[in-house]
Formats: structure tokens, C-alpha cells, sequence
């Protein structure tokens, strides 16, 4: 096991109702004006943003909007947020929404106090050294940005989709998650909520680190939760406890809980931050997309932990062909991610045509010329992976 | 699924050679002037005290020392460390050990700023408004005190073990956590340990709130972990990832990780208070012994969770006859005890002739009329679970 430091201090206010303490979750962390960040119109719709309203009016805070936050968030919401939340004197940013919300406000909670350019952070010109605190109203449950110190923005020019990791200055101070909040979610978005989940669990587990007998554990049974409570969640989008664990399961899938003491990953994100940047599909299909790609992959180069995945997640009898063992595992976790609605390849993506030479290109630009850690892959081996998910 | 808060702010920093960040750590968290709390000589032996002091003195953080704790932690060492925190204008606390020490730091935090006697808070009198901050270095894994906002202390006069729980301020801004500083404790601290921690998963496990998939996989996941490295740790003291592994289970098992969103039980916890009181034996031995006792009554009672336990943590095969499937379960419990060198009976354990009426007379004492969750223990129950742990 190798030396790690989990430190998750977020305060996560978890259940029925518990969107009407959000004012009072500010005030405690020392917010007086606040910046809702938001989407569409379905926090509209629902009522939801005036209740966020309301009670941060009852708890005496202060507050102005900036709405319109899409899928894949991208760098011009983030300068006009940086903008407004300089006229505006914003001592507290306060997303209402799922991951591309909360990462938004994130860049915003530091290009606030930055005096250069906040994409400085991304392309690691500069590390943040303070930030505005972040409170967070949860409604998707997937990309664990709630309980994590990361931030993902795509800058337009370049289709550059870049991730930051901050962890002392972008975890947020408090989330308030509220499972019925999920229930108008589509199919697809819980899906690919799902999906996401599932994959930041995976690119902790999938380690060559020895002796991480707890990480391991806690990692299978966190993902055998999500497989369990997934067909429920689909079935009955309104079943209050399959949602509740669902959004659990997200949470503590990327705030440090799976995974301790083990060399993660990350090759897998990375190739699909490259599809998602270029075609702009959503990041969690784009993961059902590569992540059984990447699984073939790594099972023919380093087959053991891929065989342990199949037999402790999905149920796989033990063998001693690990291969097949672990084949099998990677077509019933192909099967569950079809059973859900996703795609597995680029094609039943979307994409007939994908350019594998630029999102080769892009994806060793971004990462250099060796990625991924479980195995590693140079241009060649992920030119197999993106040809394994056509 | 209940409501629940998820709240772990400690700053877990754990590994070889972490000790030596200790120093650094007071400081960060404010601190100017440490009291060290420890047990015996062994941290004096092991060199361990003389690493925390140089680590504090190149800190810059000036000390002052509070020695002999002893297992079972009574009243009069804290009233001895609230006056010479006094005196000495202490304004941080650093027990170095394991929870009895830290327990017993807690108890000296909170009373310093008390003009009360301390023990008004364990009896319920009153309730902590603040204290002081507590850094842990910890020695023995077992009471998952380093993660907790809990302590327990024995009130010598009339031999009261009571607990009390105020996690926004009992709880440890850091925990220092290197295995090797467990590879010299006893088999019988070690196993005492490993029931401890397992114990604490179970309280919470058993639990009759529906919806918790969840909760119960990750507590499954953590037991399973502890299962598997028991032995290992037990033949092998100094392998380090056996000892990794086990300290790590220790504090999630007591951090809030596991039984999110559940009802927790805490009357096998009561019962062997009770004990450890009167006979003074180690709260993990204890609890060897009344934890079957209480399993076999629950299963008498109400057996779905621990038909449950029996499948998924022991790997008892699956029948419709759940009352045998539980059967075979505890008596694996009992097995796996045996192997790692605990007691299961009272007699195994020293006390031959155990005066049942005293202790039911103070466990409803203590704990009211009805105690327990999972299944209400009146005083009939409470002999029923000490008859069957003779």
C-alpha cells in the first residue's frame, strides 16, 4: 500500500428535504453574497431554485445568478462569471446543479481573486493559491464534483478539455444532496450518471499497487451497489431509496473513500475527455464507450486485476484462464451498461466516422506521450483502444 | 434509506515515516503549545516520543506532557491534564497512543474551557460549546477514536464507562497513522483490536432501515478486508501491509464511512461497557464476548440481517432455512475469534462466576428501560445475551 493522505472535509447534508437548510449551510461558512450558478430550465421548472431562493433570503444572504451552464462547460461562462462576481463583491459560490454546474463555479471561485487568465490553472501555468468557498445544491448524481477537489472546463478555442486538481482550495464546503431531487432526471442523464460513477471507481481500482486489500474491498462494493441498485433506478425513476443509494454511490466514488494507498489511472477519462471535447457527447457515454475498450485492452496486457473485477463484481465462477475470466466479466459489464440504456461503442454513439488520428494526437498532446498507469499506453496502444470502441 | 450528515473533516495522513510530519501538522492546525498525552513506556521505548517531540521542536510548537493512561481510561488522569493545561496555557492536545489516550485527550479538550466539572457532560448535565483542537498520533488500531467525535471514560466512583458524542468538536483535526508503529503490539492488543473494529461495523450494520445497499456493501466490503488480513496480520506482525490494511479498516469502521443513512444498534457496545467496568478487561475482548451472545439472540429475534451477515461476510451458503444459515454464521464468527486468539465465553475470559444481576441492573441503568435497535433489549433480554455469553 502506499503512503496517501484522505482528508474529505466537506460537510454532505443527505436526504428528504434538505435543500431548505441551504441558507443556513452558507451563513455557517461565512457567506454573505452568493453566486447561484445553474443550467437550463429544469431547476426552474422544478421549483427547486426558488427554494434555494427562499432560503437563503431567511438565512439574511445576499445573492445574484448566472444561468445557462451547458453539458461539457466551457470557458465563456466562466470569464462571464468571473466578471460578475467581481461587480457583484460574491464572497461565496453557491452551483445548483450537477457536474458541469459545480465545475463552472469552481473556475469562477478562483479567477475571482486571480489576476491573470483562470485557464492559466488548466495548462498548470499557475496553481491557485486561495479561492472563494463552494457550497453545492446537488441534482445529477455523477461526476462526484460535489465531493471532490477537481474541476474539468473545455476553452473553445482548441477544444482543449482540461481537468485541474485542488483539492485544499475546490472541495466544497458543504453539498446538499436530496435524492428526490433525481427523480425528473432522464433515462439517459441517470445513465450516464451511472456510468460515470462506475468509472471513477474503476480508474482507482484497475492499480498495480500491492497489498491494498481495503481499497479493494470497498471499491467492489461500492460498484456491486451501482450494479444492484441501477435496474431499480431505471425501472422506477421515483423509488426514493434506489435514488438515494445511487447518489451515494457517486459521492463517495471520487471524494477519496475508494481507492486509498493505490497508484490510480486516469488513462480512460483522458481518452474520453478527446471524444467528448470534439463530438460533444455527454462524458458518461462516452465512458461506456471506452471504458470496455480500455478493459480489453489492459485484460491482454495485465490480466489480473481485470479477472478479480470479473469475478467479485459481476459474478464471474473462478478459473484458472484468467483471459476468459476476464473476458466474461468485461462482456457482462458490457451487457449491464446496454441493459441501462448506454452505448459501448463509438458507433451506437453516434459517431460513424470517429478521426482516431486526432483524438490519438490530442489525447498525447494532453497527457504525453505515455498515459495511464495500470497499463501504459504510448500512441499505438491507445490507437487500439479507440479502434476497439468504434 | 434514513436522512443523514456525512461529516469527516479529519486530515488523515497516513504511512511510513508519517510521524515526522507531526510538528508540522500542530501548526497548521494553529496550535503554539501541545500537551502530549500518552500510556506507558512503550512510545518512550519505541523512540516514537522522542520523533514527536523533535518533530514539534523543529516546528517551532513548545509541549508539555501528560503521561500514564492506562487501558479503560478513568476520571482522575483528566482532571490532572485539565489542570496543567490550565497552568501551562496548553492550546492544542496530542495524544500519542491508542484510544484510550486519545479518549482521554478528548475528555482534558473539552474541560480546560469548562468552568464545570467535566463529567457534566457524560452524564448529560451539560453539552461542550468548544474545545480544544486534538491532533492524534495514533499507536493502536482498534477504537477508531482518531476519526470519531466520540469518547468513553470511567468514572471511578460507582465504576461508570460512559460515552458521549459531539463530533463538531471531539473530533481530530489530523490523525497520524504509519502502520509500523503497530508492528510491536501484543497478539492480544492486535486481536482485541481487530474485534473492536469489527464490532463497530456491526453496530451499524445491524439495522432494520430498508434501502441501505449502500451502507450494507461497504460495511460487507470493510469486514471482508478485516477477515482476510486478520490472520495474516496475526502470524506475519510485522508484514506492512497486513498492518496497513487493518489500521485503515480501524477508522473507517468509526469515521461516519460505513451504515450511512441506517439506524445503528450500539447495545452489544452497552452490554460489554458494563464489563469492562466492573472486571476491568479489554473493551475488544469484551466485546469477543458479548457480540456472539447478542448475534445469537438477533437471530432469534429477528434474522434477516445476520442470515444476511452469515452469506455475504462469512460466505455461508444460501438457504431457506435463514435461522440455520445465521447459526452457521455466528459460529464462523466464533471460529475466526478463536483463531485470532479471543475469548467468546465470560469463563474464556476470566471471569468464572460473573454477577449477571449487577451487570443488568447497570446496563438499564445506564442505557434506560429498552436499549438497542435492531432488536429492544428489556432487562429479561439483556440476562438472556449475559446467560449466553458465560
Amino acid at each position: 500500500m502506499n503512503n496517501f493522505t484522505f482528508y474529505s472535509p466537506t460537510e454532505f447534508v443527505f436526504g428528504k428535504a434538505t435543500e431548505a437548510q441551504t441558507g443556513t449551510l452558507v451563513k455557517k461558512y461565512h457567506g454573505t453574497k452568493a453566486m447561484i450558478v445553474y443550467g437550463g430550465g429544469s431547476v426552474v421548472r422544478s421549483g427547486l431554485l426558488d427554494k434555494v431562493k427562499q432560503s437563503l433570503t431567511a438565512a439574511g444572504i445576499d445573492y445574484v445568478e448566472l444561468a445557462g451552464i451547458q453539458p461539457n462547460p466551457t470557458d465563456p461562462k466562466v470569464y462571464e462569471g468571473i466578471e460578475l462576481g467581481r461587480k457583484e463583491h460574491v464572497d461565496f459560490m453557491l452551483p445548483v446543479g450537477g457536474g458541469s454546474v459545480i465545475d463552472t463555479a469552481k473556475a469562477i471561485a478562483i479567477g475571482i481573486p486571480y489576476e491573470g487568465d483562470f485557464w492559466d490553472f488548466f495548462i498548470g501555468k499557475s496553481v491557485p493559491q486561495t479561492g472563494l468557498p463552494i457550497g453545492v445544491v446537488l441534482t445529477i448524481p455523477a461526476a462526484g464534483s460535489e465531493g471532490s477537489g477537481n474541476a474539468v472546463i473545455t476553452k473553445l478555442d482548441g477544444l482543449r478539455k482540461l481537468g485541474i486538481r485542488t483539492p485544499e482550495i475546490l472541495r466544497p464546503v458543504f453539498a446538499v444532496m436530496n435524492p428526490e431531487l433525481t427523480y425528473t432526471l432522464s433515462a439517459w442523464q441517470t445513465a450516464s450518471g451511472i456510468t460515470d460513477m462506475m468509472a471513477h471507481i474503476m480508474e482507482r481500482y484497475f492499480s498495480n499497487t500491492q497489498g491494498v486489500e481495503i481499497a479493494d474491498r470497498m471499491c467492489e462494493g461500492v460498484m456491486k451497489a451501482i450494479v444492484n441498485e441501477a435496474p431499480r433506478v431505471m425501472s422506477e425513476p421515483d423509488n426514493y431509496d434506489a435514488r438515494a443509494n445511487i447518489m451515494w454511490a457517486g459521492t463517495v466514488a471520487h471524494n477519496g473513500t475508494c481507492g486509498v494507498g493505490c497508484e490510480e489511472d486516469w488513462a480512460s477519462h483522458g481518452l474520453e475527455h478527446e471524444i467528448s471535447a470534439i463530438y460533444d457527447v455527454t462524458h458518461g457515454a462516452g465512458l461506456a464507450v471506452i471504458f470496455p475498450a480500455w478493459l480489453t485492452y489492459a485484460a491482454k496486457h495485465n490480466v489480473g486485476k481485470v479477472a478479480q473485477y470479473a469475478v467479485r463484481v459481476w459474478d464471474v465462477p473462478e478459473s484458472d484462464d484468467l483471459q476468459a475470466v476476464a473476458m466474461e466479466g468485461i462482456a457482462r459489464f458490457k451487457a449491464f451498461l446496454h441493459s441501462i440504456g448506454m452505448p459501448v461503442t463509438l458507433r451506437e454513439l453516434g459517431i460513424e466516422n470517429p478521426d482516431i488520428d486526432l483524438l490519438v494526437r490530442k489525447f498525447h498532446e494532453d497527457k504525453g506521450k505515455v498515459a495511464g498507469n495500470y497499463v501504459h499506453l504510448d500512441s499505438q496502444a491507445s490507437r487500439e483502444i479507440y479502434e476497439l470502441a468504434r
